[in-house]
């Protein structure tokens, strides 16, 4: 997907969300378990309920590896499920991989051509050889993590070098890397203290933002902090949406979760644009 | 498996050799390709002819994925074939895995428990809350990224902190996170001139050496400089001992290449202990 349709997306729907599909059997409706393929069925069900709100579907690969063999079946199934339904949707497999330039490569091939991501999110801790690979197909993105959400970042990202910040280093690094043609990064949101100086480095690239909901980021703040002239964020929100009940209705609670987003959203883009 | 069983292995075999099961379907002797699962055909074979000669097995989890659900199936035949025939084998799922507290849970349940391995390589970039989850399953261990064979690791780890290097400050940090019972470290063979700093901060963990054979590590220079008074080093190697040769005869030039590098191994630990 070129980003120029991604941006057309968003201006039509009035809408940057992102709805995460960390599917967990444990926590799905019971009533589906009877199904030959339960996580599919609720995937597909998310989807028709949804689609009309969102822009992107993020898939979460550990959810999908910890049922082995059937699990990567079911990933499968969903992200062909909306290749072929929801071309229009960008597709995210948030997958966090990177490695040695052959194993690396091994990974893009898997995700971004086998099966047919728009984007893939990327760990960049082992540098340039470890990102490259995921750049060479074209209209397709590595999204690297810029700042994550999580405490830990404090950890590595936050550590001070002799003139910055891990994580800056790192997104000016990327900037030999690749451009806003192949690359986006995400930021959690509730790093939003940092948004001014990340936007200030990479102002017209999307950024992918996960954490508001249950890890308590605040859309508002983000949106105003972290949008550019062509909007250039993506929201995801998970647990919030598809676990909104856990009864027969969870498809129409979902919707209802998405679409309260979606309001705020298209609230925030009227102010803005 | 516990850490003094990897070491009485070690001595009894004389060898920290851990092959490197990278299989690629496009470079396995086309011969095997008529079989059903020819990925598995090719490391029944090599497991069954380098056993007597290694003490791990590692499985890149990259050329599992790139088959899709089959290469999935692939991957958890061979963990099941190693864990059935030879248990005392120590097996790691390469996997460089990471992410926010509940997806690293995900992650670890897949590796540690469903498929049963001893260990799995993890990429601290994200922190604590994103590599503790791995540290939960006792006698099960975290292979943490110390610093990476290939060169990108200039980039991030090689960078200086106002103190320290990057992979430096990250391995001090880590020493909060566990201990020598539930984590390893990956150091790059072609990194040996950091090896004596990072044996000063971890003298009594275990340390996973790739990078020795198609990346140019030198096998004498990193165990001279890297072994503890346990041995504390597994030597992986992979593509230099699996595509030996392309031809009927790969499972026995596989052996081949395996015991040449035992045999320095014997020599090495000869003159140490």
């Amino acid at each position: 997907m070129k980003i120029k349709d991604l941006s057309g997306q968003i201006f039509k729907k009035q809408s940057y969300l992102c709805v995460g599909l960390d599917t967990d059997i444990k926590k799905i409706p019971t009533h589906l378990l009877k199904d030959e393929d339960p996580i599919f069925s609720f995937n597909k069900s998310i989807i028709d309920s949804t689609n009309s709100l969102c822009i992107a579907y993020k898939l979460n690969t550990a959810f999908y590896e910890s049922n082995g063999t059937k699990g990567w079946h079911s990933m499968e199934k969903t992200i062909n499920y909306i290749n072929q339904n929801f071309p229009e949707i960008f597709t995210i497999a948030d997958a966090k991989r990177g490695d040695i330039g052959n194993t690396s490569r091994m990974y893009a091939t898997t995700f971004l051509e086998n099966l047919n991501f728009d984007s893939i999110t990327v760990n960049p801790y082992m540098g340039s050889d470890s990102v490259k690979p995921f750049l060479q197909t074209k209209n397709k993105y590595c999204i690297l993590l810029g700042l994550t959400s999580n405490e830990g970042a404090e950890d590595i990202q936050l550590k001070n070098t002799m003139s910055n910040s891990v994580y800056i280093e790192m997104i000016k690094s990327s900037l030999n890397w690749g451009d806003k043609t192949n690359m986006m990064y995400v930021v959690g949101a509730t790093k939003a203290n940092h948004i001014e100086k990340i936007r200030s480095l990479i102002p017209n690239h999307f950024i992918l933002v996960p954490g508001v909901g249950a890890q308590g980021g605040d859309l508002d703040l983000i949106s105003k902090l972290a949008m550019n002239k062509n909007v250039g964020i993506i929201v995801n929100s998970s647990r919030s949406i598809i676990y909104a009940s856990n009864d027969k209705d969870f498809a129409q609670s979902a919707f209802n979760e998405a679409q309260k987003l979606q309001n705020q959203m298209s609230k925030i883009l009227d102010s803005k644009f």
